[in-house]
């Protein structure tokens, strides 16, 4: 029987995408992988699941030895089939990425990369979702390799605290260039949108969403300012949104 | 020029639902209603945004005066077209559901109605997401209309503190049966799933998600303790998933 740890692995750009490719290679330095990813891309689907419709599950071999499944759903669908369906025993760790673009501050709430490490998290099962700071399909995902390796392997022999997950971000930069690896907190940071309206051919208006993103924390222990001085960042991530400090002035109302 | 509060209501249950018409009565009593409101069902979207697709708002006339669209998006979609694209000015607050069935302790990840007022709380909103704990179509949302009422007009009175929005969940009582509104913090609860596993006429296998509610939570300050006991809840809920309690004990680690 194998002592190396049972690692799943997904992702939200789906099977083929270069960046869980990476992730598969690296986790095979370190235990035995399973791999239940989405079978088209899933970015910006947050913590969708599937209610309404069926989904499907088939055995794919893309690359290497370790089982792989492609499924119909979302990131988050993807880990509950795996755990109740596809998987013998409960994963050691699950890992989520590497995706194809910043899933840093505020975007951590839209990424299927993350919710699919929180769901995860839900589960009991230590997770982390990885993102390059780079959208495009043919980045160079190299350089996260080791870093990559070097997280895992301290989630593997740390654990995680209860009900925390970690959001690890990796900049755009040469290996050399990267000064190290920074636990932050997520940044006050959002999205300027700005919606491209068109005229289709039949004269019907439609809209595309656009949007620029404003960081408006000046902070030093944020994410976007490890990520702009060439670290690596490491959010823990929890999925108890309850507003603690709240509570107090909330009492104070006449309901 | 209209003093009244300006007032955005949304769902993700679809425009039509019976749980947002009643939303929009009450609100018709305390300020000037604009609806954006996905045009199909869209229950446990979580945060989805649709960004490799169009999206059409149509405007339509259901009942009343108040100006209505219909909009092809997700919840959150809804509520960034309504901000940037159909409302004249920024909405004094944002209210969204009454959703048919509960948003309590973990479900408000998962949530369609809730990720709406996140995302008016992400813009600087103040929002509430109100549920009825019953998921019929026909469920009967007249005993929710008073408690409506007094929390949004204190939201209103209040406002909110910077980055929190309030969950606030019904059970599915009789008027006179409900004890009260209480501020509680999210229990700490999941899904077991169960995949209901089939084949299809094609002799293909597929699944529906299903799954049984699990309360871990034996707090008697948590949302699902005030729901059983017959008391209206409401959670202070915040976006900065940052596990701030987490981030002492990270700096300890080889990284």
């Amino acid at each position: 029987m194998s002592t190396r740890p049972l690692i799943l692995v997904t992702n939200d750009d789906g099977i083929t995408a270069p960046g869980i490719r990476t992730l598969i290679s690296v986790m095979n330095q370190i235990g035995d992988v399973v791999v239940v990813a989405p079978d088209s891309p899933q970015s910006a689907t947050g913590h969708s699941i599937t209610i309404n419709s069926t989904l499907h599950i088939e055995k794919v071999n893309i690359d290497g030895k370790q089982p792989e499944y492609s499924c119909s759903g979302t990131p988050v669908d993807c880990v509950k089939l795996a755990v109740n369906e596809i998987l013998e025993r409960r994963p050691d760790i699950c890992v989520s990425g590497i995706n194809h673009g910043s899933n840093s501050s505020i975007n951590v709430i839209y990424s299927g990369t993350m919710s699919a490490a929180v769901e995860a998290g839900i589960e009991g099962i230590p997770a982390i979702g990885f993102s390059l700071l780079d959208y495009n399909w043919s980045a160079n995902f190299e350089h996260c390799k080791t870093f990559v390796e070097t997280i895992t392997r301290q989630v593997l022999e740390h654990g995680l605290p209860e009900g925390v997950v970690l959001n690890v971000n990796l900049p755009n930069l040469k290996k050399e260039e990267i000064k190290g690896i920074k636990i932050c907190r997520q940044a006050k940071a959002n999205w300027k949108e700005e919606f491209d309206k068109r005229t289709n051919p039949m004269g019907r208006d439609y809209y595309w969403l656009t949007g620029k993103f404003v960081n408006m924390d000046e902070g030093e222990d944020t994410d976007e300012w490890a990520l702009e001085n060439g670290y690596v960042s490491v959010v823990p991530v929890h999925f108890d949104l309850t507003a603690h400090h709240a509570i107090q002035s909330l009492n104070t109302w006449e309901l």
